[in-house]
């Protein structure tokens, strides 16, 4: 088994703002999914965006708004659970005063990691 | 996208002392893993086990101890991020006066649900 406390993996910066913890990886022999931790600063805007994988997430700390190409979807708070299909638009604010920070699974297949 | 706020997913008992919140499953669409967030009330035990499939783990609330067959591995608390491997033996002891909760993630094809 593989132990790894999330604190010490270190975020790398994405865009300004953004952060990843890539916390479970190929590299630790993940045969079917990556977990990664994502971390927004207050403020940032990480804009509507897709791809063709999935995304299933829960949030850990932070508020935020969820966003599809219309606009606000939803709130996101600590205890929140999203499941972003394959090819749908979506992007995320931190609407609070602390950083927004949310696990994100994605597909080992389309993971650079 | 689905949205889902996690306490309102109804954990299912599956033995004394633990549930299973079945979070985003194949019942949502997802193509590749399934997440629950599995809960251990204090002092229980679910004993090492194993099994042709991977977990990812990421701990939420609550102290624990992570079991292989020898015996303790390493302790559990909010933060920890854990990969067991396919047919590794692994389980859980709550050695904390709270409930031991932590998301667990396994692939889509080995899920019941």
């Amino acid at each position: 088994m593989i132990i790894k406390e999330v604190a010490q993996v270190a975020p790398e910066p994405v865009m300004p703002g953004v952060g990843i913890r890539w916390v479970l990886t190929q590299a630790d022999g993940v045969p079917n999914y990556v977990m990664r931790v994502i971390e927004l600063a207050p403020g940032t805007l990480f804009k509507p965006h897709h791809h063709p994988y999935e995304h299933e997430i829960y949030v850990l700390e932070g508020e935020g708004v969820l966003l599809d190409e219309q606009g606000e979807v939803g709130s996101l708070h600590p205890g929140l659970a999203v499941f972003v299909p394959p090819d749908a638009r979506h992007g995320y604010k931190n609407t609070g005063t602390g950083t927004l920070k949310f696990i994100c699974v994605i597909p080992a297949k389309d993971s650079p990691r």
